[in-house]
């Protein structure tokens, strides 16, 4: 057993890590699964939206010119032709003096060029009392006012909003290409763990980063993929390590103890290309690849394990996503009432809470606490160059919300 | 065919919805579905965590008395008697002068009340050398100190972050009881309508709406429910109403015109309490019930739509859920570019863009430019009470992403 010798700061380690990474190739997806996807590329519309002139109003279309100077009190009379539903195809061509009844969403006749919304008409018989003029083009769409036929409609990167899974039914797509989300194995390591879901017993403890990382996968956009705890054995460990995701999160055993079993085995089998950070908690990180695929060792701690994974893994998940790889938190400014101690060449995650009277440090004694995130609204970072920030100080939180 | 002959402000239409919802009951969900859904009370724990005293360290647990002293220059020395693994049950006693090597997360036996860290001890034979003095109570996690027995782990109404998910397996939890998910029946009616994924033809465009709205269904936690196009005829459209969801979107035909049935059928089977809001757009909004059920009555228009969805029925469905009803998009604050124009007595809903100029306001025509929605970052508010913004002004951005 042995301490780490060095620790890589947390900047080298993410520049190894940005480097590692890029995103993953595309996938065709349904309409019914795309929101929140991202896309893979530009949407190109190879349809006109609409494609025809469409009424905007309940009312009557008409030819504007048999309007003008139509008023309350000078009411004109114009020839009621039929009526045109929404969808259906008519015959029907407006000749001066003439009107058509027509509906929201229905196509305006050949020789119409406005639309007299309903409250602005009386009908009498076979004609139709205008109230009000009309002017050329007032109440239709026309066609191609929402997309034309070639235009980009989404750009790439686009993380699909409500709306824009809509508009791309309008322009006819059943499917759009996304970037696949990144599968990734959960490997929960360790002799004491008892599966979530049980109760603790004896010197055993349930499982909690397993369902945490599940929940953290999914929130980044990856397929999680909890297997059954693994013993702490080298063929076991590495048995689970092998696999067909894109990346592969290993929690527990990640330290330099003779029960740490995963660094030494991506070590040999692959690349341990990081191995110890200098950070608080979560400093027994390790990052690499076996088999091509990114491995991350993250300490079992579930403080630690929350820690790491976010400042590393759910980066580089997001990122193969096709997401934003910065932090998924919202941020809020306020001055500390208590001052938080750090050292110099450590980078530290400070969780705090946030009331009426400001930034509160929680105080906390060990990377086991989980509660400690739990009670805490979000965190603050002390970076490697500070020795902490003094009471009073204005501090950026990372809202866990 | 007419026109409202009156319309409700935004404001009385959200107090009527506010006295109209309430959050569901609660149902329990395990363990791999609880994150993101919403605790329908406090949870208490009835567990101590941890429920020993367990070492925080890879090292040597000791009596602390024993290494008092004892540094890099002045090593001392003493007896190894074991070794204990996390979750391994031992009947090791310490006595002094005695050590046990211990891993992270084992317990510490009885006589022990500090761990000493691997890289402060060396091994010789069946000796321990102590390179540092350890202080009573180091490196040991005391019973209770993550939770106590009795605990309030977790407040009601709170959404599950991953480590929430993680804390309630540590206590044992299998399952958590959350607010059930507002189910929602997505009515969409429209002769002119094709279904989605489906090419335009002709006069007939692909409905937009249905998947559009079953994105904002999920977005606010609701269970969407989307059938197949509903005919513009009253008996179908009112057999589609009747549902056994929690809430029912009826997506067009929900203005005053002829082929408007749902506000006229839910009048006469239900309650049609609100019809015709004061806003730009959606004013042909309506709500109500039927069957006891939440009912809206939405535009058809693809703008209209999604802006009477975000402002009634989004908020009515994250009630229902046990969710926060305001806004659910980030806020940012601008100078117009240009001014928004509005009118006095009516609320608008402004497209906007965002860029290093400032807010731009997207020009658009009307309300069935989804592309406005797509095109644009976000939306700006216009009271009721205003005339527009002039251009300069500092406003408030809601944004879509």
């Amino acid at each position: 057993m042995r301490g780490f010798s060095h620790r890589v700061s947390v900047d080298d380690a993410l520049k190894w890590l940005t480097e590692a990474t890029a995103p993953l190739d595309a996938e065709d997806v349904s309409l019914d699964a795309a929101a929140g996807r991202v896309t893979a590329g530009h949407v190109v519309s190879n349809q006109r939206v609409p494609d025809f002139a469409r009424s905007m109003m309940d009312g009557y279309a008409v030819r504007a010119e048999d309007t003008e100077g139509a008023s309350t009190y000078n009411p004109l009379r114009l020839k009621l032709v039929g009526e045109i539903l929404p969808g259906a195809v008519s015959d029907v061509i407006i000749k001066a003096g003439q009107a058509v009844r027509i509906m929201t969403g229905a196509a305006v006749p050949p020789g119409a060029n406005g639309v007299l919304p309903a409250e602005y008409a009386e009908e009498q018989n076979d004609e139709v009392l205008v109230h009000a003029t009309v002017s050329p083009g007032k109440h239709v769409g026309q066609p191609g006012e929402d997309i034309q036929q070639g235009d980009v409609v989404l750009p790439a990167s686009r993380v699909l909003r409500p709306q824009d899974v809509g508009l791309l039914s309008s322009i006819g797509a059943a499917e759009v290409s996304v970037v696949r989300r990144p599968r990734v194995r959960i490997v929960i390591t360790g002799d004491e763990l008892l599966p979530a879901g049980t109760p603790p017993h004896g010197c055993k403890i349930p499982d909690a980063n397993g369902p945490m990382l599940s929940a953290l996968v999914h929130r980044d956009g990856g397929e999680p993929d909890v297997g059954t705890i693994v013993a702490d054995d080298p063929d076991s460990v590495l048995q689970a390590m092998r696999s067909d995701a894109d990346v592969v999160l290993v929690s527990g055993g990640s330290s330099v103890g003779q029960e740490d079993h995963a660094p030494r085995l991506l070590a040999e089998h692959g690349e341990l290309a990081i191995h110890g950070i200098a950070m608080r908690p979560s400093s027994p990180t390790g990052m690499g690849r076996l088999d091509g695929r990114l491995v991350f060792l993250l300490p079992g701690n579930p403080v630690s394990c929350l820690c790491a994974y976010d400042f590393f893994a759910g980066r580089a998940i997001r990122k193969l996503g096709g997401r934003n790889e910065t932090w998924p938190y919202r941020t809020m400014c306020g001055s500390l009432v208590r001052k938080i101690s750090s050292a110099i060449g450590r980078l530290d995650y400070a969780r705090v809470q946030c009331d009426d009277a400001g930034i509160v440090p929680l105080a906390v004694s060990g990377a086991s606490i989980l509660s400690s995130t739990t009670r805490a609204d979000g965190f603050v970072i002390v970076p490697a160059d500070s020795e902490g920030f003094a009471a009073e100080t204005e501090v950026e939180v990372l809202l866990y919300d």
